[in-house]
């Protein structure tokens, strides 16, 4: 068990938070916490990032209703990276995908399993 | 479809990978990539990082024997962010855990749903 204060964030104060389905293990994002969010995000039970291009608390689903209920979070062994496992309310991409991560690169594939 | 060149690398020329078990969903390591390393991931077929500690390429696997080959590489929306989906050979963490995310943060935890 490690407190928020444990957590090693970057020079700007910044961690990534890989936020994952809890149903179906999906990734759905990665986006970035400081001490700030991180606190916002137990207190709430939703996600809370810091945007790092509007420098602004981003606490998902404000706008879009598509909250991010936690499920759990946990840090790895560096404690400098945490995985976010939430119940989603709608899709977590802007676009309306249901992830983020839906765009393949090029020579990487599905269809080409080395 | 999206070319290497395309993605976008932060200003160390890093992009951040999230390394995922292909069939579990487990998220097992978030590590970093350089355009060097994602061409040699590529070429190899098994993960290469880029060490930010040691500066230095970084074949997983290499001393343990605990590759990881590669499934699928996606990158996200922003294209700043890659998942990376892999049959793991062995654990992925140098604990000797299958993940690296085992260190539950304070006041999170799948006791504790919100």
């Amino acid at each position: 068990m490690k407190k928020i204060e444990e957590l090693k964030w970057d020079s700007k104060g910044l961690i990534p938070a890989v936020v994952q389905d809890a149903s179906t293990g999906e990734v759905l994002t990665v986006a970035y916490m400081n001490r700030e969010s991180l606190a916002k995000t137990r207190e709430i039970g939703e996600t809370v990032f810091w945007s790092r291009s509007r420098q602004e608390f981003w606490h998902k689903g404000e706008t879009s209703g598509h909250f991010q209920k936690i499920v759990s979070v946990m840090a790895d062994c560096d404690l400098d990276a945490l995985v976010v496992r939430v119940t989603p309310v709608g899709p977590a991409c802007h676009t309306g995908a249901r992830s983020c991560f839906f765009e393949t690169v090029e020579g990487f594939s599905e269809d080409k399993k080395q």
